[in-house]
């Protein structure tokens, strides 16, 4: 591990620990206190906290073994992306407006996920108002890289084995572009999946909340704990799943070892006996990437209409350009938009028929250097406007050693489908191999 | 006038005082003025409001005058229904959970509304989260009878004559029933028109914000301004509307007297050159009333996952009945439920080609006596879940001597259309006549 290195590639998932603790040889105390040692390593290079109250995190580990860990997440420690409010530690959405905001209570999905058994050990730094202008977290893999955005910290913290899964929030790709940066899991659950109330939501038509773990199991964990499902996801599918291959609307983005990373996961799944298909976008499914920018510009700046009216100076200089744009669009074009992207995604269900997932890049590469940028989300802007479940699943590494990830999209509303045909993939790829 | 009558039905409409404004006949204080005048004859037993603060009102009275009154709704005092957030007033939910909570900011409707030159006059009187238990509002037009509910400080204080145009929300019927109640205007846009944030969001699929005014002109002012348009809604369509006539899923319930109101407006309508016709709804579109239930008893289960586990002793006994029912419900029930409203949506779309509006009863009869019952939503349950525009107008009285109103739906997205030909209905019974 080089001098700048802080992913924990060994770092137990919430599935193993839940495995230990039911076999008795584990305590959700002895998993929180491996969890801190890591944090008090490295959390000062990677700064993947918002806000963090160790003794709560401890009283809440403590209660949890002497309550039997009941729950799908019982004993579980969770990051809580920092545009989700919880009563007991201050939401501040990567904003100074919002600096030390001590919410009444807890989210919607904050308070389901404790009602399943998990616990908040503490806010994850995201982007302002999960938008670009960056906070100030690195990428586990090297600290002079952007871990992406906007969740920067639940990415990032699940690298570092600071918890095993996260909560995260998408409108564009903010959470599979941070997953695939990070070398972690990412899923984006059917858009409407996770109640968003006590979030502070962009774009109504787009933002959805979902999970950063460390497998498909972890994410599908804490999306059903938090969308009130009291059952356990299913696991990886008996039969092989028919995949469709596509570049998807940011082909020319793509780096070469993007390129071949698609091509030799395609080949390993067809080898391991999947149906695999290049395929072409049609337009009518295509239209959805070009409707996803009006629609995010549009909403943010109604979402954000009383910060540019009372506290413009506390935004950053882009996101006033932003906002200024969004507040300027003729409300014709934002109907306009919105009609185009349901249109789009009723196209994408029939364009699907007769496949299981599709197979594109989770990012153009490796994650950027530096930290004023958090990368492009040009390859999951269209999937994210197709309101489908999306995951990231590592896949590789670039030739700066940093992690490389593939996306996987399915159909809105089949979750459980898509999970089992994901976890089919996931299986195969078993990465580190 | 009897002694408990404290109807306004003088009182000026914000359409007409923008107009007198604009010709120099009136300003934002006097207008202003005169509502306090009614606020202080009358507050004291219409009891709309949450919280109120009169020097700021007039400070921001004087301010939209000294600036030439700007904007869609200068110089214009609105109601805003206590489930949206102000950071000038409190905001509490109808709830003693969130008694006295002062948010950070306004949402996004409320900085729109600003923004778009009108003020917070008043947080007005919601039952406890915008659902069943009633608050302390009385109807203007008889106080020992509801004003309905959930919004009901605004369709009260509308008709008292406290302020012209307030913001109300829908799951069920929370802007049109009580809107009928109270003998004035309602009108919940296409489902996604507003948006939320800020706002305590019950059922993510179901909630939609709107306006209660005194004309379908004032609640379309307001409905522009906080959904970001900065232009002037359409006025009555020139031809005349296309309608069908049905009593809806709820024909059973529906008193005498509204079953004749509703033939003789068909009958003035028509008469007035209308084509009326009777129309049967189709299963598969009045499947939208079976789903309605229970997407709003699941999704308002995670909503308030935090009051339930934390404050359970501070919710009225049916709240904790419903949420307790809403979390025991099967996730594939819900599933299937949203995606049945959905189907019915698209079914509805298909079954309206041909007509540009549905008219139907808006609530069962006249406000029912007693404030410890708002009234039953089933007029409009199946409309609110089909999520187009949907409109109560005043049509008339009953034999209690209290106000009817009639139902007019339109088409998902088509708002513009909807309003042109709703104004070509209210202007054909303007009442009273």
């Amino acid at each position: 591990m080089s001098q700048t290195q802080h992913a924990a590639t060994d770092a137990q998932s919430a599935t193993a620990a839940r495995a230990a603790m039911a076999a008795g040889h584990l305590t959700a105390v002895a998993y929180l206190e491996a969890c801190l040692e890591r944090i008090a390593a490295s959390e000062g290079s990677v700064r993947a906290f918002a806000a963090i109250d160790l003794p709560a995190a401890r009283r809440a580990a403590e209660a949890a073994d002497r309550q039997g860990r009941p729950g799908l997440l019982g004993g579980i420690p969770v990051g809580v992306k920092d545009v989700i409010e919880t009563a007991a530690l201050m939401t501040g959405h990567g904003s100074p407006i919002w600096a030390g905001f001590r919410p009444r209570g807890d989210a919607a999905s904050v308070a389901l996920m404790r009602a399943g058994g998990g616990y908040v050990l503490g806010k994850t730094v995201t982007t302002e108002f999960a938008s670009r202008h960056p906070g100030a977290t690195a990428n586990p893999w090297n600290l002079a890289h952007t871990p992406g955005g906007s969740s920067q910290g639940s990415a990032a913290g699940v690298a570092a084995g600071f918890f095993p899964v996260a909560f995260g929030t998408q409108t564009a790709g903010s959470i599979l572009r941070p997953a695939a940066f990070c070398g972690v899991t990412g899923y984006k659950p059917s858009f409407g999946t996770i109640h968003r109330g006590g979030m502070k939501v962009m774009s109504e038509n787009l933002d959805t909340i979902g999970a950063i773990g460390r497998c498909l199991a972890d994410c599908a964990l804490l999306v059903a704990a938090a969308s009130g499902r009291g059952e356990l996801p299913p696991g990886p599918a008996g039969s092989a799943p028919r995949i469709r291959v596509t570049p998807g609307p940011a082909a020319a983005l793509l780096s070469q070892e993007t390129r071949a990373l698609l091509a030799d996961v395609a080949a390993r799944l067809s080898a391991a006996g999947a149906t695999v298909v290049d395929a072409r976008l049609p337009p009518a499914v295509l239209a959805a990437a070009e409707a996803q920018p009006i629609v995010m510009s549009g909403e943010t700046a109604q979402a954000l209409a009383w910060e540019f009216a009372e506290a413009a100076a506390q935004l950053s200089p882009g996101m006033r350009t932003n906002l200024a744009a969004g507040a300027a669009l003729a409300p014709g074009v934002l109907d306009a938009a919105r009609h185009m992207m349901a249109m789009a995604g009723a196209a994408y269900l029939d364009w699907m028929e007769g496949s299981d997932l599709v197979l594109t890049a989770a990012a153009p590469g490796e994650a950027p250097e530096g930290l004023g940028w958090t990368g492009d989300p040009a390859c999951n802007v269209l999937w994210t406007a197709l309101h489908g479940p999306c995951a990231s699943l590592p896949a590789g590494f670039g030739p700066k050693g940093l992690p490389l990830g593939i996306q996987l999209v399915g159909r809105l509303g089949a979750d459980a489908a898509f999970l089992e045909a994901a976890q089919w993939v996931e299986a195969k790829l078993r990465w580190p191999a």
